[in-house]
């Protein structure tokens, strides 16, 4: 434990800053280090010969350069879904008295979300405050958000000379108050983005605390606030850290996410993080830290739509986010097959003046960029966008009064279009489905990162998925959260964002449960998650052509790796149900590798009782992956405890 | 009498429509016609050769075409506001049980400004239906929209084969809807346009009743259906009637609306209509009718704003109406001469993107068409546009995010532009100001229509001013309230309408006093108006360099016309305060005319005791006008009764 203990004993050197000198982060071992080190500082500013001195000291360990770290938010998506029937989550008492740490952009403390109705007294055993700073007064928290810091020294460093923008824990983003309002924001009626998902917001743990530690900075974000947030966490008394953020680092010894991660977990706080948005392809995860719970993005059951009523009284739900109450009443509508490639000004402008055009985009895979931009400079009033590709449904930006609809769709449209004397049609916007099979949900997000981890190819990564796609929360109410032509940019109190950034919180609620240790909490959730999406199949991938998602992790299990054609381990389970409980194994899997589990009955007599049982799997596929899981099924009770597993001999690259 | 009696009696002759037949309105003499033709029909279908031997028929009295009336709404303004601490506006109680009739383009009955909440029981005396129609079931009505007819006849005979659209009582234009809740809407909470004048809204005779008479289509508006609705509206029982639509006739003999509302104000019933807006020009109104209350419009104290603040904390309020919530938080500023004139896409690509400009638009004296379209193909974010033209404060288009600053307020803001390193500013949109003095109001708008009247020059109209630049009121939930860009439009529950069609239904409110007759309601309104803007100054007219607004009416006075140098006329006056009472004269007036009053003491023994006095003007004057006023004050009370007069040798054009 001793050298593993040290890597949270972070050491600062300070000196005046120079161009021939960076910022450094340096780890001592503190048991061999004077008094005069025991403070815990993280950010160094020195010399390459003073880095070479600093090198000789008694106790030291490592020093490396201070790095960039970035917040996982993009608009895409990944994969494994919660269960909201059992499992942690019912169980968690809505996080009462859980204090949820946030390292991010900071907070905006006015949002409704952030109001205390409900909320008891702050445990005595807080010991963070609410510091005052540029736009933030020591006043602005209460018993939901019970404190706020700011950590810009290393920032100010690597930008000497510049003024900080906003130095103080006041979120001028939105991703900080987003990521917070998510994990425990209070209940809040009436808000919407712009019309679309309409409704009360709440966190997933609406009684859970929140305090903010922000570290991101518009003149950069760097690893050395970041610790510095994370360490005071810690000291503060957070009960979960929630980090949407990466840095890139490979290296675990080397990555002080992954230090600082291990310093909190052996304090017993449990640490969620996101996988990432560097998705869809295989070990696209860096962040590969075995003790902390690493969150991909999934979908969410939801569908924003622009309705289309024809003249015939034919009606077609499309895709929209159009951010405004456009009207679109009985115009005129032209399908023509030349004007429908839409590509040009020139073009759009042969189709009649204030009317609907068709335009089919069904060979565009990126996004829309170049048709809202020529739409938008047209005398078009609406368009109907054929198109498949499903990214369209995972980002917030619509800029011009369009409805997608899919191939599938079109021909009533299109024969209505073609063949009908005068065709006319209306369009309304800012309608919100919910529960809809229109797409399958949950599914993987397309950018949401794959493991296997880089930095630690030997433990599968991620561990969960959670909603991360187009997830309203609050936001900063100056910050863009929509853009209608080019140059207007909408702001909104609530926000519709996307990636793992969304997801992460969403497990931090989750976690938020007042008496179970980290391991607990992590075993609860991911063998209590549903590998079936709301159509009752295999969770699918959006990335990989709507396959079936690999899955993602085995419990707390290892990944049976390349090398390894047999491989025997063995797991020990408790049991938290009230009383004597029997459980029987189910083994289900793809390909011709053969799984078998030993006991596969396990019989406890009473609660907290333990039981062991080994997993033998011999590898035998020809494919690149089998896939499978262990399910162990209560007798005569509604409890199931799922690991699921992939056997690969695919080299990540 | 018999003459006159026999103006409300119209005949019609149907005939199949051919296409060398047109539709005339014909008046018959009642007491000469056949039995046969005793029902009330207005609209004929005929030949000239069938019209020639109409015209030989016992009774026939006159015929001319059928002719088109138009909704007088625009986005400008005009003079005379009421006085909400004493008059007939506080004594009517809110229009209790007031039937008041709005002959327009129909109603939307589901705006919340038509629920009946708080409503009494319908007055068995009321005749009137709920009719069905397209979109439109008879269940619609309720104890507040009490009533709902369509009169479509005129346009289907004009436009033989067309399907005329929304074929029922429901507003496909917002106009009547507008209207109706302007002058007899319910309380409604928490209503706004796109964020700009927010609040409950109301009508002025939140108590009264409704019925709509739809007669407006957009097929076309025809007098013959115009006139079958203000025929059913008398039948049915209406107390006033609401008549926000013009038809440009200047021969009162030959006017349906002047002919129809001289038959309903016979029969107790109030008129008000709209002055028309033709303005700013001297004799641009054409509906001189003597018996009906015509309406100007003018401006309110309400200011629409968007608030700039410098880098350097200097905050200065302009005029904005962009239709969202648009943020420009911290962003580039750029003053350049040469880029200042911000006419052109090139010249514009030429400023720093993402940035605010600076617009030099002093010399722009009509709208920012020119201006928003460069602005909006621009990647600038937001202009502040230095103007002094007032038109832009009564318009409710404001397609981009720019913000309106007079040349007074410039200077401070070219100078930080122009001298800081790094020029920055935020600009916060979508702020009401109230009770402001910014601008002067009310002032008369500037294109509501002048007179005297063209079609009765004897009569100095219109008779008083109300509220009409920007009003908030009802709307068609799916019509065009504003826009985005030139192919973006936007619905709004609540719409920001300009006109004397807007004036019109404020005085139809006011004017819904459950006891006293109509001439007492237009003397008690007329006489207690104030001619005071809020700066305690005479009311300006916006339409003329924001001289003094000359008085449009004396009484229900005489117009001192071009002929006659001097004139001598006599006026009888009733107290309907509680009691005995003395009234002094004062008379003020510019020029050189003199202006004697004889009484110049008015003594009343008791309520409804009458008084009569006489006024001799003799005319001196060397200017093209001469204003003043006859003001009769209560000796030891609060009470003012006070007549405007305009005195001038202009001929008008």
């Amino acid at each position: 434990m001793g050298l593993i203990e040290a890597f949270t004993v972070l050491f600062s050197w300070f000196l005046l800053a120079s161009a021939e000198r960076s910022t450094y982060i340096v780890h001592m071992d503190k048991s061999l280090t004077p008094k005069a080190f025991s403070s815990h500082h993280y950010c160094a500013v020195m010399s390459k010969d003073e880095l070479g001195a600093l090198k000789k000291s008694p106790g030291f360990l490592s020093a490396y350069p201070d790095k960039i770290v970035t917040p996982d938010t993009t608009h895409t998506y990944k994969f494994l879904s919660l269960n909201t029937a059992t499992g942690i989550w019912p169980a968690s008492e809505y996080g009462k008295d859980v204090i949820i740490g946030i390292i991010d952009s900071g907070v905006w403390p006015e949002s409704p979300s952030f109001k205390d109705d409900g909320m008891t007294e702050i445990p005595a055993r807080w010991k963070g405050i609410c510091q005052a700073g540029e736009g933030f007064n020591s006043s602005l928290c209460n018993k939901k958000l019970i404190g706020a810091r700011y950590f810009s020294k290393g920032v100010r460093e690597a930008n000497p000379g510049d003024t900080i923008t906003m130095d103080s824990a006041r979120d001028d983003s939105g991703h900080g108050t987003h990521v917070a309002s998510t994990a425990a924001g209070n209940y809040v009626d009436g808000v919407s983005f712009f019309g679309y998902a309409p409704g009360t917001a709440r966190g997933v743990a609406p009684r859970a605390r929140l305090a903010a530690y922000k570290v991101i900075w518009r003149q950069g974000n760097l690893e050395s606030d970041f610790l510095a947030g994370i360490d005071q966490a810690v000291a503060d008394g957070v009960d979960i850290l929630s980090i949407s953020l990466s840095n890139g680092r490979t290296n675990l010894h080397e990555d002080p996410i992954a230090i600082a991660a291990f310093g909190a977990t052996e304090k017993g706080i449990l640490v969620s993080t996101s996988a990432g948005n560097r998705g869809p392809n295989f070990a696209t995860l860096i962040k590969g830290i075995p003790w902390a719970v690493v969150v991909a993005s999934g979908t969410v059951d939801r569908w924003f739509a622009g309705t289309i009523t024809l003249g015939n009284g034919l009606s077609i739900t499309g895709w929209s986010l159009f951010p405004a109450r456009t009207t679109v009443r009985n115009l005129a509508l032209t399908y023509n097959e030349t004007l429908s490639a839409c590509n040009s000004t020139e073009l759009l402008s042969e189709a009649p003046e204030g009317g609907i055009i068709i335009c089919n985009q069904s060979d565009v895979t990126t996004d829309f960029y170049f048709l809202w931009q020529d739409l938008l400079n047209s005398n078009i009033r609406a368009a109907i966008i054929i198109n498949e590709v499903t990214s369209i449904h995972q980002s917030a930006s619509f800029p011009y009064p369009g409805v997608v609809i899919t191939p599938r769709d079109v021909k009533d449209v299109v024969n209505y279009a073609s063949k009908s004397a005068d065709p006319r049609a209306s369009i309304e916007f800012q309608q919100t489905i919910l529960g809809t099979k229109l797409i399958a949900a949950p599914a993987l997000a397309e950018s949401s990162s794959r493991g296997p981890a880089r930095s630690y190819p030997g433990i599968l990564k991620p561990d969960i998925m959670a909603p991360g796609v187009l997830i309203l929360a609050a936001y900063d109410p100056y910050a863009n959260a929509a853009r209608i032509n080019n140059n207007i940019f909408l702001a909104s109190d609530y926000a519709l964002l996307s990636g793992t950034s969304m997801a992460c919180p969403h497990i931090s609620g989750i976690a938020a449960h007042p008496d179970w240790s980290p391991a607990a909490i992590r075993s609860a959730m991911m063998t209590t998650a549903n590998p079936l999406d709301n159509t009752q199949k295999p969770i699918k991938d959006t990335g990989n052509n709507n396959n079936d998602a690999p899955p993602l992790e085995m419990g707390e299990g290892k990944l049976i790796q390349i090398v390894l054609l047999i491989q025997k381990f063995r797991r020990t389970v408790t049991n938290v149900g009230d009383g004597a409980v029997t459980y029987k194994v189910k083994v289900q899997k793809t390909g011709d590798s053969t799984i078998t589990v030993f006991p596969e009955t396990l019989v406890f007599r009473k609660k907290y009782d333990k039981q062991s049982y080994s997993v033998t799997i011999r590898y035998k596929t020809q494919g690149p992956f089998d896939y499978g899981s262990i399910t162990w099924i209560e007798e005569n009770g509604k409890h199931t405890v799922r690991s699921p597993f992939t056997v690969t001999l695919k080299p990540y690259d």
